[in-house]
């Protein structure tokens, strides 16, 4: 099923307690793009960068699968930028530059070609952008998915609860969920987003693992793989929206029990990624590593339970 | 199987953002029997109280199957007495008074009929008193599971390394775990607890599940199920070790497979604890509860992937 992608494209520039990086490739789409590759060929990204974006990055998306035709490039311009440090537990983080730059007036144009995409994962801007981004679509995707962040909550809220009401899956922290919702219990911050229109509702944990939600009160948990080392926790929520969506894209199935299955799987990518810099773990899988990663999450979770009807 | 606990058997009084408690029935002893009595009848305790410990806590132990010959009784003594304040997000509290009276002289007497027993829970108490209850008994147990906690990594290392490397399963939370072993990553605090002496180690991480690992680099986890609200998570580890020895004693089977549904088991049961004060909840369950319980959280972790050899 072909996928869209919508999202940044960026420099990413890395401190963490074992070590850092130069500029280097980063952004929501990238992450999304890499993950859901390895699940679907047909990927559509829609994003903004600038002229100084070097070429051996635009190759790492291609090689990717992600065809580039909406990847605006801005004449002049500079491509978005973030430089962020994170402390020893690796769940908390100073930013220490954002220049938006060519993001600042970013204008998504969809190509015709993706106009009638079948999956559409909004990845976290401007909830403004992201609704403009939908009203360029000829048919209603089967599955729309929306990430966000407390920034947009803040300033925003209005607009992001627009937003909020024209899709199906929301992806969110726990502590966006509960200032979403004003419900400190995220069964209850559940109950009550799932109000604001999406059919799904993923409460991200980070390092705790991620739940998943639906109106009919049925809660799914995928834990986070514990790791002998954490090298880099950037990129690893977009690496898990990224798996998700593309192991939803690839089987075409949205039934609750599969969307259990993509959550893990997602989870799964969001533990590799992790284990490098940036997405020098992620973009370079081979089969293999694929699915010796994939056995060590279902022995984490696999458990053989047998009740009374 | 015969199950011998050995814990405090206590008065608590509790304060939490949802209400307050006069001084009420606790102790370690008391959540880990109350737990396993709803899956094994032959369960014997060894603790210490004092003689105003009124007849209506006493016959709470007795109606959930536990013999109390080997609760000791100390004539003008006063019952070990914990107060306590929890915080919003119920994962940190304060003391706001420990009173340890007879528990300050305990000097664990195991009745003869006692020391053969075929699995042991040692809840947290001073490692030096928990060898005493080992060095009693006349057979090996099939499974001993220790409880423990910081305070003795504090005051008492050398001592509580000693009882540890005599014992099968440690059950310890993720700061303890870095804490004993000097390591952030809980791979690797694991892999080097493991070499202190148990086959087994579960680090609980309170509203974010446990981990058990075995010396197999086997890793298994169980989710906290989400709750509606938490009243009062006092005892929930307890419960959590109850309902998993409890099962253990029940089935008879120490397989890493049957150790996973021991885990499920008291989680499930810890999420029960937290949803009254002290043993409101827990005291008073009826099969209907359990069976309720258990499919709600086998619809947690439940998910089915197919993997490639």
């Amino acid at each position: 099923m072909s996928l869209l992608i919508v999202g940044t494209v960026a420099f990413d520039k890395i401190e963490t307690p074992l070590g850092k990086t130069d500029k280097i490739l980063g952004g929501a789409a990238t992450y999304i793009g890499i993950a859901a590759s390895y699940f679907t060929n047909n990927i559509n990204v829609v994003s903004v960068i600038g002229d100084d974006f070097p070429k051996e990055y635009s190759k790492i998306l291609s090689d990717h699968k992600m065809d580039t035709q909406g990847l605006e490039v801005i004449p002049n311009g500079k491509t978005f930028f973030w430089e962020g440090k994170y402390h020893t537990d690796m769940n908390s983080r100073d930013t220490l530059a954002t220049e938006l730059n060519v993001l600042a007036d970013f204008e998504p144009k969809v190509p015709v070609d993706y106009q009638d995409c079948e999956y559409l994962m909004l990845g976290n801007l401007d909830p403004t952008v992201q609704r403009k981004v939908l009203a360029q679509l000829k048919t209603r995707p089967k599955l729309v998915v929306l990430d966000t962040m407390n920034f947009w909550m803040d300033i925003a809220l209005e607009s992001l609860k627009e937003t909020i009401s024209m899709v199906d899956v929301l992806t969110i922290n726990d502590e966006e969920a509960r200032q979403l919702s004003g419900e400190y219990s995220l069964v209850r911050a559940a109950r009550k987003i799932l109000t604001m229109g999406p059919k799904y509702l993923i409460i991200k944990k980070g390092e705790h693992g991620a739940l998943l939600f639906n109106k009919d009160e049925n809660c799914f948990f995928a834990p986070a793989l514990p790791l002998e080392e954490v090298y880099d926790p950037t990129g690893a929520g977009d690496t898990f929206a990224g798996g998700f969506i593309g192991y939803l894209a690839k089987t075409n199935d949205l039934s609750f029990e599969n969307m259990k299955r993509a959550i893990i799987y997602g989870s799964a990518f969001a533990s590799l990624t992790v284990e490098k810099f940036g997405t020098d773990r992620i973009a370079y899988l081979s089969p293999v590593d694929m699915n010796t990663r994939m056995k060590r999450f279902k022995a984490l979770v696999q458990v053989d339970i047998k009740l009374k009807d």
